[in-house]
């Protein structure tokens, strides 16, 4: 499909196929204060130690079997360094190389990788000024799947997705279908504003998403749990830790993907999603769900007020010298604005109706 | 206990011994569109109608043994008829006739009972202005058990308790103590003011709360569902028939009673809870959790916002000749203007900190 | 009620009114090796040491407030010491004493109590040969009912139930009735032959339950979880400990209580049963549900087969002295050989229809 | 991989690259009473039916968007019709008619497809004698994820996989390999015999499974629900409907594929599995995992035993024609005899310790 009808890309198609991406691998987070960032992520979260030095911290999921899902790596300033995606063979990392430098964006070649337990890599500033990297090669290490001594009542299991602030989803839409991604869902208005887009390669939902506002900038990462209670537990613990002002927003079940969700607050800000039971996408012609942004139940089901926060603050991600992106405003419609407070509007049921206007929706009165 | 040096209790303690209640059994609903209601209690939340007519409905919950939990009554304006507790004798119905009189309440006691099912009881006009209704001899029915064949995923399973808006929280409780209820759980600040007050006969958290507010009226009726799951599916179930405008707060986690919890409003916004896990309080000295009303985890342990409607509105209940009961205003302090909004304030940690002040939390824009 | 026509009761009913037994509150186990005892209930089961020294450990569940649920004392023989029970008032424990003295039994009053944490006590040699214990004083310690930074995914939160092994259940029923304890289910033959009985005192479906059997003998103590998934997890922390063998018997849902269940043997092998979700029994009728000892759903819902050591096989108990009492063999039928093997039969749906005959139901092997 | 040295296939590769499978998608039963199978499938398992006539009924799980996952068609002896695999694109058709006819295998084309709501598809009577379909072209129907008004307390969300008997598994497993599936788990024993493969295409454990025995046999098909206690009910609801003896096997945690599972029969004894929680397996070199076939845990983790009938029984095949399948016996060592009884033997944890000698666990006694 192409939408470039909707929005020109001014990164042309490449003449050469693109990598064949299997999914999203890991993210490499850049924290202030790795001690911090330590307790919240193996403390709180239990995510698993594959590795760590005064430098860095390499976490895993409990049924993950490569090195890691997540590089925590102390820095000055909060940021992502990585989007990691894994390709199906190691002449796929050539593959990627040359792709992006035929779009004329800047690459870097590591053999050795850039991060420990990883080999030969490619990291890329992609056309909507993202941090991307593609590598095959990676250390195996215990999966834990039926380590149940291991287990804590709020695990999570599997890294499930990236989901990325850019200021024009079509144009980001068009360079990540030409990549290989494949759109599950997506928000729009009936002027053909595009809010946001899901889009994947293993067969979930998503292992990315674009989120439209000022970028680019990290929106989040999502880790998932086997099953509601888990992420529930969560919430308990944060409670019991006397951390609850770090839960931004949720629990609560997804219009777009159908998933149960968690937003919590890492020390630094970034943004962590818990995630489970969204939906298989696995066939070629898996039926893409299109949401009205005026649906108050396409990004929770139940209706509950999405806060204003979660549409404005996002992490900067860093170009490959280790400097943050400048950011692009948005010139489209903002999805906060057409939504909520005194300028948007929501609807239950159709429009018109008006299901949501009774007082009693916090949200209604933001 | 006596709390009368907080409040004097214009109904004196009478000199006979209370009856013995056994727990809260049914409530009667006053609702103005019998086959409005019959769909949202019947259709929605499956409960069990154990007989019907063209002018009332008996429901049960799924474990009950007794006639019906809840009775939907055709009428005029919506409001509750009856708070019925069982007691543990037929004695104790002549009991309770005789302790209200001497506090010097209207009664009316019909031995035929006042709804089907239900034989010899007492209703009367209590000291706070609320209809309780006290009986022993009550029609067993099939208990469905384990009748998994019926069971919906969102089953409710018991009635668990009544919640009852009062302008003076001690003196309810004052007198529902004399009445032989104990305090499981209350919110007082450091100036000695009592928001609310959780009281219980049967083994749990409470067979009725006290909150306090304009009075006398019914906050909510409450039933348990065996797993928190079952809670969740309800609110996808109201997401699905496009009614989550009818969602009014949560689903989360309770401070207070430690129950996972959703308070949904029925056709007539009489508001209902789900509720499930609150612990055993049988002993004869179970500890009193009190609460700080600044504490934001009082209300959700998440520290999610309570929505405004849920501290003002409540539905009326009625006098024995089935007009309104006039109501009182609370002269104490509001536990809403205390806590959220310009005037007020919560902390996530201890005072002065103030954890809760970051911008995120839906609630500190209220 | 009186059993006597089935069976005389060589106790007769004390002229006082028995104890106000509040609930079963704990119980004190000899384990051969006290390390071993502790890697099993603290880092398989999870359960929380209030006090440990040289010679014993004090666990409680995670919803307790006294200062035990179980304590384990190192002795040369896995034995039971005590069924402890908590009264209503210091005064009950006078009055379990001259209960008891009245019956003719063995008494033990300590005004310190026997065991740390709990005071004023008196210990019994039951007409049953069981020794009970009952106590009002006890210790408070810390409720971790919302310390859900220690909520393990196996957490056990109550203490729910004692079982034991008595040859005569007709003889043993009258006399926990006559001490206060009420029916909820029981296991018959159509010749009125009784094999099993629940009774309870808190609003649970039990506090002890008597099985037919060679006794005096502790068939096994019960915690609680909140939900099935909890249990399940128990289940596979086993197995990935590779102590599957250590599970002894489902889990399933049973038919007598409707609770989900498991069997797993400590060390020592004695039997601790995982358990959740039965039902409310407070009311003064609440209905008792009587099984028929061929139905193949009683012990078992989906009518798995009960192992026979599950029959067979129990733990020993102490008199005042720590000697092991002997062993009265039971006369009536045994329930194992009515309902399993060469000649005892089961019925999925009514007796002559056998739809249990087919061959896959393992237990049909037997 | 070849694995020809363990075992010649007799059906060289094909020339030609295979088919491009996606995943399993249905299977066709043949029943002998379709009223009795309805109600199995409708009434207690709540499949949702997409069209039905008086010979046949087309079923799909709730998350399914193609017109069914099960046919139950009429027919005098109950047997499979049909495993029914949805390819990528409408040419992969073809490729798999020509991949068929190369290996000299029977095959069927027809334009108008096999069953209602399905396009062109070719049936061929495969190496190892199995009726398998291949299509690309079928109608799409409403995909209920989010219909939670018709959700029920068991329900069954997707259809997760078959499981075949045969009675050389290494020559089916070179077979499957060379069609493109590959293997994430095996069991086998120290002398290098194969009991069992479990193959995917799609990025779960396995779209279908290799099961050594008399074959071509159909062992079971599986459904996936979203959680453990979703299959606890379908338990619970078979005990309420008095037909626990329809429940052959499980609950229980698979060893193999870690997924929670539970095997029932319908009126014809064909075997349904349903299942959930297995792992991602879409990484080129996801982990293959291998079993010794004396690990009792393998097949369940708690080390429950399975039941014989679980070896031995299975459902017939038929070839184009509609006539029964002839067997051929398996000639190596059977799972059964070398794992239960008195010839065979499993261990709990290393060989020689036999922690699972104790009398205890049913199947010692088989």
């Amino acid at each position: 499909m192409s939408v470039s009808a909707i929005n020109p890309n001014p990164a042309p198609t490449p003449s050469i196929a693109p990598p064949d991406i299997v999914r999203c691998a890991y993210m490499e987070l850049i924290v202030t204060d790795l001690a911090k960032s330590r307790a919240f992520y193996v403390d709180v979260l239990g995510l698993h130690i594959t590795e760590e030095d005064d430098d860095a911290i390499y976490l895993r999921s409990f049924e993950e079997f490569i090195h890691h899902n997540l590089v925590l790596r102390k820095g000055p300033i909060a940021a992502v360094a990585s989007f990691a995606y894994r390709v199906r063979t190691p002449e796929d990392v050539d593959v990627a190389e040359a792709y992006y430098k035929e779009m004329g964006c800047r690459t870097e070649r590591r053999s050795g990788g850039f991060t420990k337990g990883v080999g030969d890599s490619v990291r890329v500033e992609d056309p909507l000024g993202f941090p991307y990297e593609f590598f095959y090669h990676v250390d195996h290490v215990e999966r834990l799947t039926q380590r149940y001594d291991l287990y804590s009542a709020g695990e999570l299991v599997r890294l499930d997705h990236f989901n990325q602030v850019t200021p024009d989803v079509p144009r980001g839409r068009a360079y990540l279908e030409d990549l290989g991604f494949r759109v599950s869902e997506d928000i729009k208005d009936s002027d053909g504003v595009t809010y946001a887009a899901w889009m994947h390669r293993k067969q979930t939902v998503h292992d990315t998403a674009l989120t439209g506002g000022d970028g680019p900038r990290m929106h989040h990462v999502a880790f998932a749990t086997h099953e509601k209670h888990n992420i529930i537990q969560i919430c308990d613990k944060m409670g019991a830790l006397r951390i609850s002002d770090r839960i931004e927003r949720g629990p609560g079940r997804h219009g777009v993907s159908n998933a149960f969700y968690l937003y919590i607050l890492d020390p630094d800000d970034h943004r962590i999603e818990i995630y489970t039971q969204d939906y298989y996408t696995g066939d070629p012609d898996n039926p893409t769900v299109t949401w009205d942004v005026h649906d108050n139940q396409r990004r929770d089901w139940w209706g509950n007020a999405v806060v204003p926060s979660w549409y404005t603050e996002a992490s900067l991600v860093l170009d490959l010298d280790g400097n943050p992106q400048p950011l692009t405003k948005r010139t489209d419609s903002s999805e906060m604005e057409v939504t909520i407070g005194a300028d948007g509007f929501s609807y239950t049921r159709e429009p018109g109706e008006k299901g949501g206007e009774k007082g009693f929706k916090v949200g209604s009165q933001l």
